[in-house]
């Protein structure tokens, strides 16, 4: 597989909610964490999105946390029927939910501090998997949690981004992955033996080749990722000569 | 699972691309596809996200394919080294790949039409699964394909659309799903035994609640699905009626 040796942590990215599947709402958190693991040095290897259906949460959830070093779950941790995430969560590590005094006074205070009236419906979002560790959420209080390598966070984007910066110290890190982009004023035929003996001579490198249309012709954005910046920069300039003597024009983005 | 029975048509779809899981791109392809095939009646109940890797797809297909009515694919049909789809699926089918006249005519058709220069690297596109049958690709040319229950499009988005309206007509259609959406003024904590309540009397609708923020305060969409257009209207005004007793602000959307 791709990126991986022995000490570089990996992860996967389980999306819970019958909203992206049906179409009504467009993730956005695959691409954050995406990014974000991406400067970690964490090679992200796999996504899923599924229902909010307690087999498919117990049976991915069991499943990713074997297969890599960490697991981020998105969405189903609020207060109404179709949260059932936390729930399924403890079931796949065969432990119960518990009412979380820590979960409860993090939720008060929010309430408090935005002066506003808490409803006793909020505190199931308090039911964490005993075990857990709590992840804080800055925006609207109710708490993402943390046990083994599986982090639990909520659905929307911004509660995410918060809850993955609680938490973003506790990883281990791999190299950061670089990348450079390259945009070739031809379409992919024109490049693909330039492509194929470049990465030939390149173990670790990743070399994709990604087709555009540009008033309706054809181009291609070549990138060039890895985890050593010399190496590439290396071949970003060989791949920049060989286009050169080739007539191709091009552009680094 | 949620919106299954035995004539229930499902479907998965499997993004093919490390430019997805590096974060350089944002998948859309995803909520076109579930739009559609919620337009259709079938249901969508996973997609999965993984790298050009071979492994990665021919067992990702292979499970897939046995699980669902459907399975499409997107990305890694292109020319260039790291487009090895149309490979791993004829490799998960356990069939070859062959050089396929019919799409070499679509090919060589596409770039007289446009008056461009073929270069002959664009006939590595024309390597199709033996059996398969073409998807034709109004954009560049260079079909996709349908073996069994797999469809493998392209990853470009404009392409993977120009693809679905080739095939959808051939798909085993359901009833349309239908779906109405409430915006509630309060959070969802303040509504959710109202939900609750409402969903235990409602079999076959589907009730999600979705929270957003608008000027710092945290609001809730409900929506209410399914496929039955009565049912689903019924639960609606039943689900107002109940807004309104409890003097709770709401807007249809």
């Amino acid at each position: 597989m791709l990126f991986m040796n022995n000490n570089q942590p990996t992860a996967a990215i389980l999306i819970i909610g019958n909203e992206i599947l049906s179409g009504r709402t467009q993730d956005v958190n695959v691409q954050f964490l995406a990014k974000k693991l991406s400067d970690m040095g964490v090679s992200l290897l796999e996504s899923r999105i599924i229902q909010d259906n307690e087999d498919q949460i117990v049976c991915s959830v069991n499943e990713l946390r074997k297969k890599y070093t960490y697991v981020f779950t998105t969405g189903g941790i609020g207060p109404t029927h179709d949260d059932i995430t936390s729930e399924s969560i403890a079931k796949a590590f065969g432990v119960n939910l518990e009412r979380n005094a820590k979960a409860i006074d993090m939720i008060k205070g929010h309430y408090k501090e935005k002066g506003k009236v808490l409803k006793d419906g909020a505190f199931s979002m308090a039911e964490i998997p005993v075990g857990a560790k709590l992840i804080k959420n800055s925006l609207s209080g109710a708490p993402g949690f943390n046990i083994e390598n599986v982090y639990v966070f909520a659905g929307v984007p911004e509660i995410v981004q918060s809850m993955f910066y609680d938490v973003e110290k506790s990883f281990r890190k791999g190299d950061k992955f670089i990348s450079k982009s390259i945009k070739v004023f031809v379409g992919e035929s024109a490049i693909k033996d330039i492509l194929r003996v470049l990465q030939e001579g390149c173990d670790g490198l990743q070399f994709g080749s990604y087709p555009f249309i540009e008033n309706g012709e054809w181009y291609t954005t070549m990138v060039i990722r890895g985890q050593n910046s010399t190496n590439v920069e290396k071949a970003a300039s060989k791949l920049k000569n060989k286009l050169k003597k080739n007539d191709i024009e091009f552009l680094e983005v």
